[in-house]
């Protein structure tokens, strides 16, 4: 393994994070918050400490596999959360370290589960990087570098680093430069964040609430900068975010064929057809389900669609408490968690072209036993899908359940209810945010012990690099030499 | 497809059916229960009305292929068990059909789900078979019919029969011949059963419980004749289904090892020691866990022991209502109850084999992922496991969590709480019997609907059958000609 060269990407990440963490910095200064102003210096000051010497000189042998690709991610993401940790520590917001922690995690994650219980008295400045490692998080730290800096031409590094952070079954390139691609994604994402704002500042809601709410959404994050999430805003903004959170759960290969006019092939992408039933379906099924707990099935039908996109595209925001909806919606909106938003968007869950590429492999399994001596091929998109991609979303889903038994079992020990116990860890696998019972929409994680919050965490991070990347560093293997 | 051969097999198990409903109208006539003798009465007619014309001449054409082989087996089992309700239903013990459909599926998938509030002023006769349709179901109706019949020579019948309806991803022949085969399983269970009756009576049981939880253990069902399951016998009596219900856990091809003296073969079967692990170590913990709600750690070590040894092995008996126990305990059972007993045991679940073959799967994939280009290959007792058995276990497990998903989804009407329709579909499907909350041990299932009940009784006969012969009913490409 090529140490050297994991090394090096870490430095380079570390700094960019302390370059990030200069807009909150400045906010605090203005807002005349010493204390938050001084927990972003020592984060910055640790961030160069270690980052500029790390990335001090290119490492000359610039060999770089899967192996190093996976190694790389895993370690970043640990990395950035645990400096990303210290404003909140240091700057007065989170007073334990393992609470500050959770909460970068979830928001670089795209979580969104937060052990506070009220966000309205902390500092603005902490309240920004909150919101901000939403947005990263939502298209990587890597693919970020990737977009600004072109360095490592030839190695393959690219690919492998993209591959390993961005989530789904198949991650394609748009472009055939990796550099390139990391660009386009990147552009994207800031009109999107952009138009986005100007939408919500044209409905009146004010510019930093709009900023981070923005951020939250681009992410499919979820945290708010309201102790009732979105509930508060007015009719428009909501209905604002809604259509954001399900643009933000498509795949961004759509944009892009929109960018370059193949709007055919956007529309009859079957990932974006299935999505869009779903999401149609359950907030159809939804509004019925809750149409006698509001005046009106309009109201229900507002309510049903915010919650249904956020939790779809797990992102998180609430403007009602789905925890005390009928078993029904409750257990539709679990499914929906589970099942998450598009592959190749900033969403998490199992994503929906796993959803289709699952019933293909089972349709093909049953036809196989049925005509043991016939062959038949799966398609996707009129392309085949070989043998390697249904056998690695089988064995995905197989794991995804190995870690959701486990994770389940482990936070029982704080002998909440069943309920909460595995809706919490589907909430945090799965990058949403609120579950049911004690964490839902209008609750938090703060009654967990901090063995458990370390289980969610460790879940979070599974659950936003998709398992492989983290399960790697845990393996043995990837540390032998050779 | 060969539909005259699938009547003739259909015919021949319903004149069986007939034969085994003798001993319970003996007793029904014996204990003067007018009523129930008159449902079996009315039960064998209709079973002999249809299964002798049906079973009259032997087909000619003998041609019997993978797909009628499950087309037969999911078949089978419906009739087998639409006929196996009357008797409760004109026998006065079950009012409603659709639960006394329930109950028969119940008793036949070996789940042990009762949707009776009490059954002790049940008639004896309906208890008999109700614990009987265990017995029968464990180790499968058709085998029994291999296993007596020897009559599909050269068609290939038995082959397609037996690994339609026996449980576990690897169905093996003992012996060259199926027929052979079939009778050894039979002789084992039933020299089992004998010495499990006889060793129940040494400690004082009366004959007719002694029996129904013979027959009760065997087929890891878990229907009692006491309303408080095993509650109420004494310790020695509890030790001994504790033990026997491990025992019908275990793959009968290590009991047929023993049997021809290959000792050594038996006890490092992977299988086998994974199973027994897994169950000594949940017995520690669950024992740690509840030591404080008991007078002794002894009496903490027996329920706990008893109850792992109930629910890993699918039975469902009960000596405690674990429902009150710490959430820990609670959720390390509905993990158990998820995996389930051995592969070719009379046990449900996903199977140990299953879980072993999943983990080895996972393994291989993360090397592959790290090493693009070496190969490793999965063994399990030294021999490889090809491509196609792992593959069908991934998407065996993805096909699971589909139906665990939809089934929750519409038991959730009910509105019930979440923990309660979880573990009911938990219960059903893997063929255990009890849950958590509304269906915990000393709870039953008559609080559902009609619909919830025919959904759970679906996911019984989906467990039983390991989902493909039901999966094939449903699908198109069954019944379409050639």
């Amino acid at each position: 393994m090529n140490y050297r060269i994991i090394a090096y990407f870490i430095g380079r990440i570390l700094r960019l994070e302390a370059v990030f963490m200069a807009p909150a910095l400045a906010i605090s200064l203005y807002q005349g918050e010493h204390a938050a102003a001084a927990g972003f210096l020592i984060a910055m000051g640790a961030l160069l400490l270690v980052g500029v010497p790390w990335s001090w000189k290119r490492p000359e042998n610039r060999s770089f596999g899967a192996r190093e690709g996976f190694v790389t991610v895993g370690l970043v993401w640990v990395v950035v959360s645990l400096f990303g940790a210290l404003p909140f520590f240091f700057g007065g917001g989170i007073p334990s370290y393992v609470d500050a922690v959770f909460e970068t995690v979830s928001g670089f994650t795209t979580t969104g589960a937060s052990i506070l219980t009220e966000v309205e008295s902390m500092a603005m400045g902490l309240l920004y990087w909150r919101s901000f490692t939403h947005w990263l998080g939502g298209m990587g730290v890597l693919v970020f570098l990737l977009a600004i800096v072109p360095m490592t031409r030839g190695s393959g590094a690219s690919l492998h680093l993209l591959r390993a952070e961005s989530p789904g079954p198949q991650v394609g390139k748009l472009v055939p430069k990796m550099h390139q691609t990391a660009k386009i994604l990147y552009g994207i994402y800031v009109a999107l964040t952009l138009l986005q704002i100007v939408l919500l500042l044209a409905g009146g809601m004010p510019l930093f609430d709009a900023v981070t709410t923005a951020f939250g959404t681009a992410g499919t994050g979820g945290f708010a900068v309201k102790n009732d999430s979105m509930a508060g805003y007015s009719f428009y903004l909501q209905t604002v975010v809604t259509v954001f959170m399900a643009v933000f759960g498509i795949n961004f290969n759509i944009f892009y064929l929109l960018l370059i006019r193949e709007f055919a092939k956007a529309f009859f992408n079957e990932e974006l057809r299935v999505y869009l039933g779903i999401m149609l379906g359950s907030i159809a099924l939804v509004t019925v389900n809750i149409s006698h707990l509001y005046p009106s099935v309009r109201e229900a039908l507002h309510h049903a669609a915010f919650q249904v996109s956020s939790i779809m595209t797990t992102t998180g925001f609430a403007t009602a408490d789905f925890n005390l909806w009928p078993e029904f919606s409750r257990s539709l909106l679990v499914l929906l968690m589970v099942l998450g938003a598009c592959a190749g968007s900033t969403g998490g869950g199992i994503k929906t072209a796993r959803l289709i590429i699952l019933f293909k492999s089972v349709r093909n399994e049953v036809w196989k036993m049925l005509h043991p001596r016939s062959v038949k091929l799966a398609r996707m998109d009129g392309s085949i899908l070989d043998e390697g991609t249904l056998y690695g979303v089988n064995a995905y889903m197989a794991v995804y359940c190995i870690i959701v038994a486990v994770s389940a079992l482990l936070v029982s020990f704080d002998n909440f209810s069943f309920e909460t116990n595995v809706t919490a860890v589907f909430a945090c696998l799965n990058n949403i945010g609120p579950g049911l019972g004690l964490v839902g929409p209008m609750g938090n994680y703060s009654a967990f012990s901090d063995f458990s919050k370390l289980v969610l965490t460790a879940n979070m991070l599974i659950g936003r690099l998709e398992i492989f990347p983290i399960l790697a560093l845990l393996m043995p293997t990837t540390w032998r030499r050779g």
